[in-house]
C-alpha cells in the first residue's frame, strides 16, 4: 500500500516551483510607447510561462520562456471542443518601486473550479502563483511607472490532445502571457449604456455561466456587435426577468428599495454569475463600512425600472478586474431608455469611493491584507 | 458608387476553388492496421486544407498542405474565448469504387450559421465545399475498402488574433482535417444507457445550443465523466423537464402515444437542439414512408415515463453523424431505470430499418439525390 503510493507519487507529478526553469530571450522587443493609446491585450511581454501535462506522468517543469508561438495539431481539442479556460488578473507597480498583486489567490482558487468544469486537470494554485511571479518578476521592466498603468496577467489552460473524440483530455498546457495596459479611463470615468433583451440569454441555472471558460465569452462577440449598432456598450444580461451580469463585469445598484432604505444590490452567486474577485472586494468594503444595507438577492429588470421610474436608482456601476468599477448611464429595456443619475458629472460617488479604495491597495497607497507582494 | 463597388471586390475576396494550390507531401504516413481497433478521430491523413482569412482582404488562396501543427499565438482568441466552429461529416467509397458524401451542402449551410453565433466571418459554402472535394480526391487512398470504414471529414474554423481582447477576430483559418474511421458498431449494434438529470443543463432557450461551436462542447466532458461512473453511457439533456438531445446525437422515441397511435417523435428545433443532418434525414425517409404518424414537437421526461410504465414505448434511439442510429436501451431519471424494448435483440426495427436504408445511400447500394458524387 505505501510502495504503491509512494510508486503514484513517483509517476504523477504536480507543479514544483523549485524545478522552475528560466531562458531569457535575446531579441527582447521594444517596450509599447505609452504617448499612443494602448489597445487591451496587445502589447505581450518578452517572456510567457508554460507547464505541460500529460494523464500518465502529471505536471511537468515549469518553465519560463521567450514569447513565442504555440505549435499545436490541427486536431487539437482546444481548437474544436473549447477545453480552455482562463484568469484575469493584474500586477501593479507602487510609487515606491514595489510591485503588487491584487488577490491573486482568488484567481488560482476560480481557476481550479474552472478547470474542473471542461475535465481539464487540477493543480496546485499556491506553486502555480509561485511561478507565475517569478514570470513578472522577469518581466517587470514592462510595468510602467506611469499613472493607471499596470501589467494585465492571463493564466490559461488548454487541452492539447491531438484527436478529435470529445473526450477528457490526456494532455494539457497551462501558460501565463503578461501584456502591458494602460488607464481603463484615462480622462476619469466615462459612463456606459447597457441593454436588456429578455430572449438573448447568456447563462442559465443548471449551466457553466460561473465558470471562466472559453465557451462563456464567443457567443457574447456578435451580440454586443449587434447592441454596438444601436449605440449600446454591452448587454446587461438577464435570465427569465433576473438581472444577472455583464459578462465582462458584475453589476450593482445602489438605490432606495421599495421598504425605503439605502441598499447596494447586486445579483447572488449561482450558476449564471462569474464570481468576480472585484465583485468580492465591494461587497466587502461595504459590508466594512456599515453605512448602507448590503444585499446579494436576485432582483428583476422590472423591479429595477419600478425603482427608476419613481426616481428611487441612486447609482448603478459594473465592476471586474479591467475597470475596477464603471459608471452605468442608461439601461435600456423593452424599447425604453432608463437614465441612470451621474451626480459627480461621469459617475455617482459610490462607482468613485470604490475605485480610489481599491486602486489604492492595489497601488500599494495603504497597507491592505489584498495586496500581494511580490517583489 | 459603381468605382467604390469594384474598389471593395478587389480588396475582400471570397473562397475561389479555382485558386486552389496543392502541395503534397514528401512523407507519407503508413495506413492505419484496420485489424486492431481504430480509435475514433486518431487517424488524421497526410493532406490538410487551409483557407486564412483577415478583415482587410478576406478569404486568401485555398491550400491543400502536408498534415502538420498550426503555429498559435498564445494570445490566439480561439484559445482564450473560443471563437471556433466546427462539422462532421463523412466520405464514403462505394463497392464500384466511386466515392460519396452524403448531404454536405447541409454542413455547409449549418456551418455557416455556426461562424455567425460568434463573430467568426462568413464564406462561400460551395466554393468551400469544392476545395473540400479536391482534399479528399487527394487522400483517397485513407478509404479503407473495408465494411463500415469511412473517412471523417472535419471542416473547422478558429479566430487566430494574436491580442487578448473579447471582440469580434480580425484573423481566422478555416481548415478540414481527415481521419479514417472504423464502423461505429463493428459487431452489430450495442445500445447505450442514457442518464437524465433537470439541474443539469446543456442548452437553454434564447442561447446557442443549436450552433456546432466548441462552447457546448467542453461542459459535456466533466459531466460524462460522471455518468460513465455511475454506469451510463451519456446524459439525455433535459430543460425544464422537456426532453431535448443527447449532445452528440439527437433523440428519437417510437411510441404509442396517449391517442394510441404508433408515432415517432423528436424534440423541435429551438435553440436547445442541433440540427443534426441524419435527424432531418430520418424525419424526411418516416414522412415519405408514410407508416406511422411523425412529429417535431416537445415532449417532457414525464411524458416518456408514463408511456413507459404503461407499456407504450417501442423503441428509442440516438442519431447522429458518427452512428447514424444508435440504439438506447436504457433510460435513467429521478433514482430509477426504465428499460426500453430491444424487439431486435440489440436494437428495435425501426433504428436498425433507419441505419440500413440511410448507409444504403452513403455506400452508394441506391440511387438518390442526397449522395454527393466526388469522384
Amino acid at each position: 500500500m505505501w510502495l504503491n503510493f509512494r510508486r503514484l507519487q513517483r509517476l504523477y507529478s504536480n507543479i514544483s516551483h523549485s524545478n522552475l526553469k528560466v531562458t531569457y530571450t535575446n531579441t527582447p522587443k521594444p517596450k509599447p510607447n505609452l504617448e499612443t493609446p494602448l489597445a487591451f491585450g496587445t502589447a505581450s511581454t518578452d517572456h510567457i510561462l508554460v507547464i505541460d501535462w500529460n494523464s500518465t506522468s502529471g505536471w511537468e517543469q515549469p518553465q519560463i520562456l521567450p514569447y513565442g508561438p504555440f505549435q499545436l495539431d490541427p486536431c487539437a481539442s482546444v481548437l474544436h471542443y473549447a477545453t480552455e479556460v482562463f484568469e484575469g488578473m493584474k500586477a501593479y507597480k507602487t510609487e515606491d518601486g514595489k510591485f503588487l498583486l491584487f488577490r491573486p489567490e482568488k484567481n488560482m482558487d476560480r481557476m481550479r473550479s474552472s478547470v474542473a468544469s471542461v475535465g481539464l486537470p487540477d493543480f496546485d494554485g499556491g506553486e502555480f502563483l509561485k511561478c507565475l511571479k517569478e514570470l513578472i518578476k522577469v518581466d517587470k521592466d514592462w510595468i510602467p511607472s506611469k499613472k493607471g498603468y499596470s501589467l494585465y496577467v492571463r493564466p490559461t489552460m488548454i487541452a492539447t490532445d491531438p484527436k478529435l473524440g470529445v473526450v477528457k483530455p490526456s494532455n494539457a498546457k497551462l501558460f501565463v502571457v503578461l501584456t502591458t495596459v494602460g488607464p481603463y479611463f484615462p480622462q476619469g470615468f466615462k459612463p456606459v449604456k447597457l441593454y436588456c433583451d429578455e430572449n438573448v440569454v447568456r447563462a442559465w441555472p443548471g449551466g457553466v455561466g460561473d465558470r471562466k471558460i472559453g465557451g462563456n465569452y464567443a457567443p457574447g462577440i456578435s451580440i454586443t456587435e449587434k447592441v454596438n449598432k444601436l449605440g449600446y456598450s454591452q448587454m446587461l444580461w438577464l435570465v427569465n426577468n433576473y438581472v444577472t451580469e455583464v459578462g465582462t463585469m458584475n453589476f450593482f445598484v445602489f438605490w432606495k428599495n421599495e421598504a425605503g432604505e439605502e441598499e447596494l444590490i447586486t445579483a447572488p452567486l449561482d450558476s449564471t454569475i462569474l464570481p468576480g474577485v472585484t465583485r468580492d472586494s465591494i461587497l466587502s468594503l461595504a459590508r466594512d463600512w456599515n453605512e448602507f444595507k448590503v444585499s446579494e438577492r436576485k432582483f428583476t429588470i422590472d423591479e429595477f425600472v419600478k425603482a427608476s421610474e419613481e426616481g428611487r436608482i441612486i447609482e448603478a456601476f459594473g465592476a471586474g478586474t479591467a475597470c475596477v468599477v464603471c459608471p452605468v448611464e442608461t439601461i435600456h429595456f423593452n424599447g425604453k431608455d432608463h437614465q441612470i443619475p451621474l451626480k459627480l458629472g461621469e459617475s455617482g460617488e459610490l462607482a468613485k469611493r470604490f475605485l480610489e479604495e481599491i486602486q489604492g491597495i492595489q497601488y500599494g497607497k495603504k497597507d491592505h491584507p489584498w495586496a500581494h507582494q511580490i517583489l
